[in-house]
């Protein structure tokens, strides 16, 4: 990848209040500044990306994620290809390189084609750099509600899970994986802010670790009491009591409510469910897909099996084993307690309720 | 530990048929000669324990695991502490240095047991080294029952399992976890020799990931097809049809059939059972501890939050992040379709049919 990058490597040791607020991507008309997710907790780098396949690339090997970022990223990456090349031919390109660095989350292809109907909504008589321009604003338009979308979420999740000091939370659904403070991990960090949390519990997340690396990291500049456990251990610790309710993010809710998220969702569902705790899942209504119609349609990216091979660059089996690894799985609608959006909280969650989203989005 | 170890370094693309079939302990009289878990796949390290203080520490530290197996070592451990000192007191302070080892498999406690009672028979006039021949032959007949209970139970398994061509299992429970052919991979390799498997999903099982490092070693020299999986990737995959049935060993099974297994077997037990599957424990009846009334009475062994913290020695997380590493979970007897023991199969598992394996036993 030939993406510029400037690095600083933080004591991770330094204080984390008066710690500036995370930012995982800005634009400045001629690069997206984007943390490099992949090199963090252990070195804070900024990637300089300037055209629609080094945004692609960088989404798919992860150094930038998190259905809604994406999304925000991608926006930025169709304007950063008008700005190259303002010709229809170039915004298809970029949007067809974009929409397929990564096949689950809609939000990326939801925000790839809000950009591109405003490009062709420009007047055919329009200058050249007005296609970048226009893209430019739209991209920045989706930047500004997806964070509007983290505060108002976050208010709506917390006061939905109001009493409840112990949550558990999966992957990583904060600041790196949404603009402002996150969706999921967002309710957790206004919970806090409410006075009303004590702790969490934060899976580790593997294969590529965006609990252990991702979320403690968040957790440890917020100052935010917390403990990290293998993916596996959620279940045991769910039935002996030690959280109230877990809370996770999502990359594409269908239209019944099935929800796709990180891999290791499903089975915390299972294990709220048994253990009688809310389930609950949060992220902006651009995340749900109304043309899905059930959990079974969505598609579910599997990534390189390498990523199972090893932890943190170092093999954990022989080079020969052979490993699949689906990066998502489903939870069916019926597992989940409420799913939890800018708009306010679906609950029951049904075909019903979650349209009632849609249309209070639009 | 001060244990001397021989080390080879084995090509792991050696081909796997006419390799020997793996011994993960041995006795000749003088030292208990042990394959070091730890550093496998990468290496076969035999280390040689002369006492109780080694072979207990092998234990702790992971180099000697799984159920069945730490039984096994613990009870050479006595004798070996006996041929440095036939003493009483030496007995009991062995017996009581190798049962603290670990907290969780009754195994360790059953089999020092045996051997201490074999000892305490031994006529008071006996000569001093009449007491280290007695646990000596007393332990190697626990080694001789326990391989020969691993052979029962995988016919048994594989009887119950018949026509099951795709399994998943989780940690390992195979040739390195117990004498013999193992025991819930006993089943798996007896299910291969009869022809009648076509595939086995293999978690990794983290922390320690024996599964990625045992598990799919032992099949890779078995030349059994499989596929190496993260923990959280499981549930997901058994509800997309992956596979057809769940088997898993035990490290305490309750009186009322709760079982006491790996940390991640609870939620393998709820993933199955969503997706109407077989979970099928398999165990010998030295891991049925009826003196333990349900899973809420046994003890699960906390480790050190450093197994999570990290991967193959390498950091996953910043280092002054806090863990919690439960060893094990326990999985009610309701979701367990079927315990298979050397005396046959329990199913359903409750406290009758435990109660009647043990008599069998007897």
């Amino acid at each position: 990848m030939s993406a510029g990058a400037s690095a600083s490597t933080p004591s991770p040791d330094a204080p984390a209040a008066g710690r500036p607020r995370l930012t995982a991507v800005r634009f400045d008309g001629q690069a997206l500044f984007a943390l490099d997710q992949t090199v963090l907790p252990w070195e804070e780098r900024e990637l300089a990306l300037r055209s629609a396949g080094e945004v692609a690339a960088a989404i798919k090997r992860l150094a930038i994620r998190g259905a809604p970022l994406i999304g925000v990223a991608a926006a930025y990456g169709v304007a950063l290809e008008l700005a190259r090349e303002p010709t229809p031919e170039a915004l298809e390109r970029a949007a067809d390189t974009l929409v397929r660095a990564r096949p689950t989350a809609v939000n990326l292809a939801w925000a790839v084609e809000r950009v591109r109907a405003a490009v062709r909504a420009a007047p055919a008589d329009a200058p050249p750099d007005a296609l970048a321009a226009a893209a430019a604003r739209e991209a920045r338009a989706i930047h500004a509600a997806e964070e509007a979308a983290s505060d108002a979420m976050a208010v709506h999740g917390a006061d939905l899970l109001a009493g409840t000091r112990r949550l558990l939370t999966h992957c990583n659904t904060g600041a790196l994986a949404a603009p402002g403070r996150g969706t999921a991990l967002g309710v957790v960090v206004e919970l806090a802010a409410r006075g009303e949390l004590d702790h969490v519990l934060v899976t580790e997340s593997r294969p590529l670790l965006q609990g252990a690396r991702l979320t403690s990291y968040e957790l440890h500049r917020l100052g935010i009491e917390h403990t990290l456990i293998v993916d596996s251990a959620a279940a045991g610790l769910l039935a002996r009591g030690e959280a109230q309710a877990v809370i996770v993010g999502c990359d594409r809710v269908a239209a019944n409510g099935d929800v796709a998220n990180k891999v290791g969702t499903y089975p915390l569902a299972l294990a709220a469910r048994a253990a009688d705790l809310p389930f609950v899942v949060a992220g902006p209504t651009s995340t749900i897909d109304p043309g899905c119609p059930g959990g079974a349609q969505i598609v579910i990216e599997e990534r390189d099996g390498e990523e199972v091979r090893t932890a943190g660059g170092r093999p954990l089996a022989l080079p020969q084993t052979r490993a699949r690894n689906p990066a998502f799985d489903v939870t069916p609608a019926a597992l989940v307690h409420a799913l939890v959006t800018e708009r306010g909280a679906a609950a029951p969650v049904n075909r019903d309720t979650v349209a009632a989203l849609l249309r209070a989005r639009a």
